[in-house]
């Protein structure tokens, strides 16, 4: 699709997002088997949940203004997930294992929330307002998200790992 | 590096991030050259001036807790640039481009941001002092980029774009 305007750009992102929503349900359930602690598992669990409803949203979305739903390669969060993965194969030690979980579960959040803050605004210039509801939703989702992963990782996780 | 505990975890990450920050000094002008505004380009020019100053400063974090500065491959941040530069090349229209280009610097911004908040939390768990004071001053100045990019896009590039 070639990009001339806002319009085309918002499209274009709103397809990327979908991609990495889409990528991330299929990871987490596999990130969330390995974790150590049962409050990361269930964090990672939750998370999983709650992101098959922020693809179903962006569905909504893409029907709100006439689009069809497609998802576009997101080389950004492919090489997120990759380094993630690699990371987390390469460290045997448990407590050590779920600090580096929980920074790339952050780095997730923090990729997402870029993202939808992105459209969020740009959804306001377009004058779509269905859009604007929903991208906001999702948006203050993914920072709670990022607050609970790092309060996991301030008040147990880290302290078992120096230990 | 095999890592076995958070010193190590803390030392790959760090290495991660200055691979980042180099990447991010080489590119930030050529994607300077692309601004149609005079105040996106300013503001990218600076940026690349601060990010120099942020690989310096991880130099003197890896000084200051006896390992050598060295940088190691890092997926995330050369995704999140693949795609931006992919987007940027493919858009005709100055205003359109430049919506797409503040869009790109807050994801970079946003990887930082994590990563800075991750290893600053880790360098006092570990008691580095040093460390400590290094990255939060850099984590402020990321946010601070991210601040003064969301408010470039809100108050003049998307209106034009939408125009």
């Amino acid at each position: 699709m070639a990009i001339e305007n806002l319009h085309d750009l918002f499209v274009h992102t709103l397809q990327d997002i979908y991609f990495a929503e889409k990528l991330i349900v299929k990871k987490l359930p596999k990130m969330a088997e390995k974790a150590n602690t049962s409050q990361l598992r269930a964090a990672f669990e939750r998370h999983a949940a709650e992101t098959q409803e922020h693809a179903r949203r962006l569905e909504q979305i893409f029907q709100s203004i006439g689009e069809e739903a497609e998802a576009e390669e997101c080389p950004a969060i492919e090489g997120i997930i990759e380094e993630a993965e690699e990371l987390v194969a390469e460290i045997k030690d448990p407590e050590t294992r779920d600090a580096a979980m929980l920074a790339a579960g952050q780095a997730v959040e923090h990729y997402e929330i870029t993202r939808y803050g992105t459209l969020a605004a740009w959804a306001e210039e377009l004058g779509h307002r269905e859009a604007v509801g929903l991208l906001q939703k999702t948006l203050g989702e993914e920072k709670a998200t990022d607050a609970a992963l790092t309060e996991l990782a301030a008040t147990r996780l880290n302290r078992k790992a120096a230990a």
